[in-house]
């Protein structure tokens, strides 16, 4: 079936500031061409720091998008030529001022497959060690320790709709049985 | 904290098919300007069918932003003025050939809350009833049963990335204990 829908041109339309914007036209299997969107993403790591009580630290940030603060599992997206386990070592460190050497890969996501290529790879992150918080610029955040029942009841209240923190979180109770 | 980090311009890029790129321009605490990416979706509505012998119903398409085919549960835009409970119904039948008049509200995910508003209304559909699946004219996909337990393996092996997906399949592992 992957000769059905054919892309035939690819055109730039905006180089934003994390994500490239692209119109691509597609040639469908009865001749029909159509305008897709896509959106180019770097990528992005993620991770979910367990506290030696077993707490996870969440950051809640202001997003434009939604014009209002979400709670999320601490995350950015990947510098030029980083791997994302250095990513997610770095955003933990940056956004919670707290730092460990035992990362290890839980799941890895694609945000929204209908038009963006934005994959994430998300940690667990255990053995923290306190450092120092230093946010970028434009980032602004707090941080809070939740127990894993306290976040599964905000996920089915709907009060947490970020889909990273959904997935890792969820999958973390999953893989080890909490 | 919510006025440190303010908009003071929100300018048309282009208007896709499915979303708008929009350029925004933040005045930062610090006094400093910034120009973030805003991409406006409308809102979707997806869905996890439950047959009676407790498989999941999945659909496999092909997703150009990957260029390659995904194992997804079945979902889709809204239409306008369209419920996401109605679109969810749809798109089930559209996709699957099952209708349900048991659909119940498991989840909501915001895909990718950085960028975008996008939000999909993830629901449970039970007593699924055969009827006739018809697709969208540039929508091609491929129909299957999985067992949770084969779908959650996927989800850990890294084969299923799709985030709407593992939210929600995940969620309806915890909450009702299978």
């Amino acid at each position: 079936m992957s000769d059905e829908i054919k892309r035939i041109d690819r055109t730039l339309v905006h180089k934003g500031t994390i994500i490239d914007y692209y119109v691509d036209t597609m040639q469908l299997p009865n001749g029909n061409e159509a305008k897709w969107d896509f959106i180019q993403h770097n990528g992005a790591a993620a991770v979910v720091p367990v506290t030696e009580d077993g707490k996870i630290l969440m950051v809640s940030q202001y997003r434009n998008a939604l014009e209002r603060y979400t709670l999320e599992i601490p995350a950015g997206g990947l510098n030029a030529g980083e791997s994302t386990a250095a990513a997610a070592a770095r955003e933990l460190e940056e956004e919670t001022g707290y730092a460990s050497k035992d990362l290890e890969i839980l799941l890895s996501i694609r945000t929204t497959v209908a038009f963006c290529n934005e994959k994430i790879d998300i940690y667990v992150a255990k053995n923290l060690v306190k450092t120092h918080q230093h946010l970028d610029e434009d980032e602004y955040l707090n941080v809070g320790a939740y127990t894993l029942g306290e976040l599964e009841e905000m996920i089915f209240e709907r009060k947490i709709e970020d889909s990273k923190t959904i997935s890792a979180l969820l999958a973390y109770k999953v893989k080890y049985g909490i």
